[in-house]
């Protein structure tokens, strides 16, 4: 990608970009943070580029940051994206080509790799803010997105497979969902990841023998009635199972 | 990591390198592929830079062909190692500093990121080959592993963590073991790259119940009285296994 609020040239790595596909969740939905580009009106992922005295894992956290108003973001690396054409019809480059604010010969207008990230975030907490590039940074349902800049979608359907496998050998939903949820929530989200129903019984079962799920006294108020438990991770459990993985290693 | 068969700097993409953890499976003990540096005689990861024209798998597998002579070697990018000061200490650029090969400005002086993968191939069919900057290319065994030059025990220590953590939810040892194999000489590979001893019942239990293994009618010759049965791997549930995880998705 070629959009960043550090517009110095100078001051950033040559060649080396990165692109983040942040998820959140709400009204049952999986939604992706995108940007609108200000002349094209193409969409994009948030991106941006490496200060010199930035590691990569920095760069993508001040990135967010500037798109969401969120600090410590469920971040994780996924994938380098580096065919050597990607760039080469960047409408960002050719935008700022066309306004005469870079020349052929621009920093900007070289090869990048671009590194991809994938961000889990709270949905009701986020602040999207476009950047110098965009004039709306926007929330879309998985199902309304279509085409995006570069290799964009590649990017996108990467980190969602990355997600889905997630979902097979470690637990996913405490930087999604509120501190407290029920059952039907959870299965709600990992059918939304997924793309599938699953069977209720099953989903309980399995997720209940993953032992990260505390059940709480109360029922979920309002509405129904037979209303819900509410269940919140084991975080020391939820952790364990972030680094080993479900199965408990061997 | 600042080494390659390729010195003609036009034709490398600036700022970017990789390396490689090679592992292999020999004499009961994981190895891992090393590089002595010809000077100083510090020992590094095998590495290489992008060609203008290459994405960095085909890098990656380029400079793993010219390592070990092979193709087609299993190659998962794991991690981007960016760390600003990571380069400061280079000995390989200090070696072509102290030469007089390359001044400060050199290219080969500036920042570099390196992405990392690690790589699984087959001990007995690789011929290490050392790169213009090294003088040996060798297999060491992981508990005879000492001090690296720049970040490589970082990045092995990474690739090893990876690698764990992958045996907790997708197969591996098709790429590391023979086409025919014992319980017990699988069950080792696990031990060696754990680094620690495991159950034997369990492990067959556990491994059976992935349904990734074929039991031949063959034992293994030679030797033992009772001679353990040979088994080999299912592809089609191996792939699949890789693909899903062991769980088999929701």
């Amino acid at each position: 990608m070629n959009r960043s609020s550090h517009l110095d040239e100078t001051q950033l790595l040559k060649h080396i970009s990165l692109d983040c596909v942040v998820f959140g969740f709400h009204d049952s939905q999986l939604k992706v943070l995108l940007l609108r580009m200000k002349r094209t009106k193409d969409w994009a992922l948030p991106g941006g580029f490496v200060l010199l005295d930035e590691s990569i894992e920095i760069a993508a956290s001040r990135v967010l940051r500037e798109r969401t108003g969120l600090d410590h973001i469920f971040l994780k690396q996924f994938k380098v994206f580096s065919s050597p054409d990607r760039s080469n019809t960047n409408p960002g480059v050719q935008d700022l080509l066309d306004s005469g604010a870079i020349d052929d010969s621009s920093w900007f207008n070289q090869r990048f790799i671009s590194v991809g990230f994938y961000a889990l975030v709270d949905f009701s907490k986020a602040e999207p803010t476009p950047d110098l590039f965009s004039d709306l940074c926007h929330w879309k349902s998985l199902e309304d997105i279509d085409l995006l800049i570069l290799d964009h979608n590649q990017i996108l359907d990467k980190a969602l497979e990355t997600l889905r496998l997630q979902l097979n050998y470690q637990p996913i939903g405490y930087n999604l969902l509120p501190d407290r949820f029920t059952m039907p929530e959870l299965q709600k989200l990992y059918e939304t990841i997924l793309g599938k129903e699953l069977d209720r019984r099953n989903f309980q079962r399995k997720m209940l023998s993953y032992d990260i799920l505390c059940k709480l006294e109360e029922r979920k108020t309002g509405g129904a009635h037979k209303a819900p438990f509410l269940y919140e991770f084991n975080l020391e459990n939820y952790g364990k199972a972030l680094k080993h993985g479900f199965n408990g290693g061997w």
